[in-house]
């Protein structure tokens, strides 16, 4: 950490020494596509070329950007990110660190946008380390991120990251299935899934969790038991019609989050029938909605302002030179209020 | 703004100025009570005659911290606070600003942490602005910005800034009046109120607007029929259990926030009411429980995101030198859902 960022003119040469634009060197710093393999070779050879490394910088901007921590979130809108992000900063608070927030989403959203990369920003910044919150990262930005000597922590990785990316996580299985032995024990056999996308961390692990408290009870689970509701509580709404309409339709539906319950909740309405009572519902996280909801949603509590903690302290910890595990998962709980009832 | 921030040290000359300790000189600087007068006078004279002034600074520290905007928030995790932060979060991105985000409800509930208080840790660091959303601030405190340069805006202002501070509000007493009209017209004409503390400027706004409405409608409100719901849940459930157990109980209620008006729907079906047909119900906000919870709510919209981006879009113009307007409000708007009906 005794080297500083060199900020845009490097860019710009390695662009000139590589023979591509400016946007191009950035594309291939942030690990975007649309750049053909010629060209990325030719661009990350320039960037060896040039040392594209910090130079020793002032004391004063040193300690300006060691005592800055930068939050990436896939959004803050929702109440997932407002309480994790209210536990990174707790923790930031007591550890005398600063936490600079940025969304991601509209980057998401558009990829392409030249110079709009938030790991540029952050190289060219300089920053005491990071903290990726529901992002998507490639190997290329951990690359990266390495090289420029910063440090890395995700909460709640959507793929797996690179060894030696410490990663928090709650106990994803486990919540899925304490919330299908829920069910079970309350008499349901015939118990529905509406899952999040199939590639995300978490939703293979909720589902993992479903199948395997199923699995043990001897229950077959029918194909169209299991449907993706891609985190959205209108696909969510979908997913339960179907389950409705089907000719043996669920007595139970486990919904990988709250709320896609919550438009699970909305369908079986929809149909003249009664949540709790007609059909069990339990959801997953815990935020805000799921209390406030009618009937109050059983759902599976993940530790969001702890995860948000833990990820902040072991980066703390990793900007000390300390080194820390890879994997951590904080336990979930099981909350039972009055969505669901024995069968 | 060519001057930088002179750091701790300057705080400790001070102090053996005035003969007091550093924490003592940091409760003057961040307008704190629990000093004597006499010594708060004795300390504002040091500060004045050390200097207590920017030196100037490097260009990387100086361009670093003008690149900085701090936003000080009461706390960040309600479904409130999601939305400001990513109306100014988008807003800044879109500048050029990055946001570094502090909860002040610590502060609040252990005011007299010694060297805890968010503006000592502002000018000791430095910033280019500072966004202050539902933070209660004090003269002192204001001058204390003024007098190191630092720019201010506050997004929701508990109570009246001093002049030259622009603050960023919806409108809230037309907010109130529009949601009572509404009930009007569905012909209540029982009509009670809980509202939020009386000394905050959006409560006596929202309750203004009430009041008007129904003078226009030439009803006089009996006086228990406006309770304080201190903007709690709990308080608003007690508040509600008050009205329902009156004479002449109410046929509809307006609350000055969505949690409070779930709140009074909980005691409405406590009592084995139902919102929405025998009690009609109308919140403030709409934040995303309202449109989760059964009935949804009928509430008075206010522009969260559009409130956290004017604030951001106002601090940037002070901050490259520009003269902005005093006090910009937003319109709400009357969201109709399920909890109202006619009576």
């Amino acid at each position: 950490m005794a080297e500083g960022v060199r900020s845009g003119p490097t860019m710009a040469v390695v662009a000139r020494m590589a023979g591509v634009s400016v946007p191009t060197v950035s594309k291939v710093i942030n690990g975007r596509g649309g750049v053909a393999t010629a060209t990325r070779e030719r661009v990350t050879t320039a960037l060896r070329e040039v040392g594209y490394l910090r130079e020793p910088s002032t004391p004063a901007a040193q300690r300006g950007a060691a005592r800055l921590v930068d939050v990436v979130m896939h959004g803050l809108r929702s109440t997932y990110a407002a309480h994790v992000l209210s536990g990174i900063e707790a923790a930031a608070r007591e550890t005398g660190l600063d936490v600079v927030v940025t969304a991601s989403e509209a980057e998401l959203h558009r990829r392409e946008t030249p110079g709009g990369g938030w790991l540029d920003h952050l190289i060219d910044r300089g920053t005491g380390g990071v903290l990726l919150v529901l992002v998507e990262t490639t190997s290329a930005q951990h690359e990266w991120l390495t090289h420029f000597g910063i440090p890395c922590v995700i909460v709640d990785p959507i793929t797996s990251p690179p060894d030696g990316v410490p990663t928090v996580a709650s106990s994803n299985e486990r919540g899925g299935y304490d919330a299908t032995r829920h069910l079970l024990e309350l008499g349901h056999r015939r118990i529905a899934h509406i899952g999040g996308s199939e590639p995300k961390l978490c939703s293979r692990a909720r589902l993992s969790g479903y199948r395997s408290a199923l699995a043990e009870a001897n229950i077959v689970v029918p194909p169209d038991y299991v449907l993706d509701g891609n985190f959205q509580e209108a696909d969510a709404f979908a997913a339960m019609d179907r389950l409705l309409a089907l000719a043996d339709p669920p007595t139970a539906v486990f919904a990988a989050s709250d709320l896609m319950a919550i438009g699970a909740g909305r369908a079986i309405r929809a149909r003249g029938l009664e949540v709790g009572r007609d059909i069990s519902l339990v959801g997953f996280d815990d935020v805000d909605e799921a209390r406030v909801t009618v009937p109050a949603l059983t759902t599976v509590r993940q530790p969001l302002v702890e995860m948000g903690r833990t990820g902040l302290d072991l980066l703390a910890r990793l900007m000390r030179g300390e080194l820390v595990g890879d994997r951590v998962e904080l336990p979930t709980e099981l909350v039972i209020r009055d969505s669901t009832s024995s069968h």
